[in-house]
């Protein structure tokens, strides 16, 4: 049972108003042997003070909410790992909502955090979040003068902080490396079409074709969701295709692929190239260990938190915005195609 | 900016006390149409009650807390789908902690959740717990009138409401495959020695050896500690007993296998064979798909949440022990010894 101020009063012999100065340190003019005895049966008596009280009057509560969308991606749980690792560096508890990529949950759960309230969120918007969706997500948490910082997804018409990576040198880091390995017909299969990272791999793709100058093909193109069940789906289309390779828009896209690929007698590399994009802790050990853009998304979690950390430290709106390069990262999914 | 009482009584023209009595439903006389007209202002204006001070009064706050040691194991992000599922239907949140093994940070989320005043805990203990520490976790969280379900790790002496898998049998399924399949000479890489679920499973294959006549030998054991690290640091270790078969306590350990085996021109299942523990989703497309034993992870994070949930509707404690029996799933990770 929680020890309550009566039962410290009673314990010690002193009055429950005295108890209560000094326990929530009201000044007064109680010796400090008093003190020191109430102090001491506090601590026996194991005595917690309501937190949501002393959260009131603090206003403060040394915790941050993370919002993701999909937990059971490696790319999410990593990133979560590096926020973490900033908030017990600082502190904080790290409060993990997961949306399984549902714009409505992402409305749920902010509204959740700032009624818990954390003193920031670090924020992971939903796969189908369209820009009106996000707007409203960061309106939700203007309203409530939430300091929160975007990672991962974006929409450039946001104008808020926000980390993430340049997904138009990635898309095209991926393509242009199949293209040096000798291949012309070149597949992809992308996330949802409506959001900007997409978007900015499929520039990219373009832009390598284009540099080598090979037309562009929107029947090469597959619209898929970023997870395992829609790179398994887009595996017949991908057959017809006769493409050499394929460009996965994400590494889970990618293992898809591999599933249907060992299923139906296909070799990777050996009868198509892939990149996945990511790089995801599981990719190296893959059959044959995928060739990937590497996202570096434990870093970029650790970057957020300090930068919304230090933005609620000196009580203003974190304001800034941190792009990082994508990195080719060769493995055995790709081979010379002659 | 957040409306206010304040703000709401500006725009309608009521008073302060007025706009409190109505928008915090409290009984009296003002006029029904009063009352729209305010609840109307409230609504376009976007007041949020406070909702801390909401949940003081309500002493509900329709929140769950899900405590998981390492949420890049997908074993733990799937088991956290089953419990946000439930959540879900039953309109609550579910906020997430990851204690990365540290019992320290069990005890640390266990006061944050407490503060937050969730409704209960869904408690998955640290790998580094003892029977120790793990009492205090229960302590802290009975001084505290938390309602809790212990979830995957236990220790039979806690004696509290509990949701888990028959890890006897599962080391027992693991071992007599292997011997079924003519392998005489087994290593294990066990987990933390001093969890109960590594011992059981330990205890499992002990007996599968016992029945097949053959000796146990504790030079085959290597102490592991779930995670890929330790499976690829067994690996010299193995390679030395001059084992022809190996029970790996997790599947992430048996990955840390296969990246050493690859690395070193050694093949599964021609060189040794493999069973892993878990069934996670990765575990079948492996280059060798893994042989392992299944839990119903998600089902039991469904349990666990259905159990909690039903207590806290009737105002007492969980009591309630589920223990799921696992089963074999035999994949191409394992192949006959002759």
């Amino acid at each position: 049972m929680k020890a309550t101020l009566k039962d410290i009063a009673a314990d010690t012999g002193f009055s429950v108003t005295t108890v209560s100065l000094v326990l929530n340190n009201k000044p007064s003019k109680i010796p400090e042997g008093t003190k020191q005895i109430i102090l001491e049966a506090a601590q026996r008596l194991g005595y917690r003070p309501n937190q949501l009280a002393v959260s009131l009057v603090k206003k403060r509560t040394d915790t941050l909410g993370l919002i993701v969308s999909d937990v059971s991606n490696p790319f999410f749980s990593t990133l979560a790992k590096g926020v973490e690792d900033i908030c017990r560096e600082n502190g904080c508890n790290m409060i993990l909502c997961n949306t399984n990529n549902m714009h409505k949950c992402d409305l749920d759960y902010i509204n959740m955090l700032v009624d818990k309230g954390v003193d920031g969120i670090i924020y992971g918007m939903a796969g189908d979040s369209t820009l009106k969706n996000a707007i409203d997500s960061c309106n939700l948490m203007k309203e409530q003068d939430m300091s929160f910082v975007i990672i991962d997804r974006y929409f450039k018409k946001l104008h808020t902080s926000y980390i993430g990576v340049d997904h138009l040198m990635g898309g095209y880091y991926a393509t242009k490396h199949l293209i040096e390995m000798g291949h012309k017909k070149i597949a992809c299969i992308t996330g949802p079409l409506h959001l900007d990272d997409v978007l900015e791999r499929l520039k990219g793709y373009k832009k390598a074709l284009k540099e080598a100058g090979i037309k562009y093909d929107s029947k090469l193109v597959f619209e898929g969701r970023y997870n395992m069940e829609s790179g398994a789906a887009a595996f017949p289309w991908l057959m017809k295709t006769k493409c050499t390779a394929v460009f996965a828009f994400n590494d889970m896209t990618a293992y898809g692929l591999y599933i249907e690929a060992k299923k139906n007698g296909v070799s990777i590399p050996k009868d198509f190239s892939v990149v996945g994009y990511d790089d995801i802790y599981f990719s190296k050990i893959l059959e044959a260990p995928l060739t990937t853009i590497k996202q570096p998304v434990y870093e970029m979690g650790v970057k957020a938190t300090e930068i919304l950390i230090e933005a609620i430290k000196n009580k203003k709106r974190p304001e800034e915005q941190f792009v990082y390069q994508p990195e080719l990262i060769v493995r055995s999914s790709t081979r010379k195609f002659e």
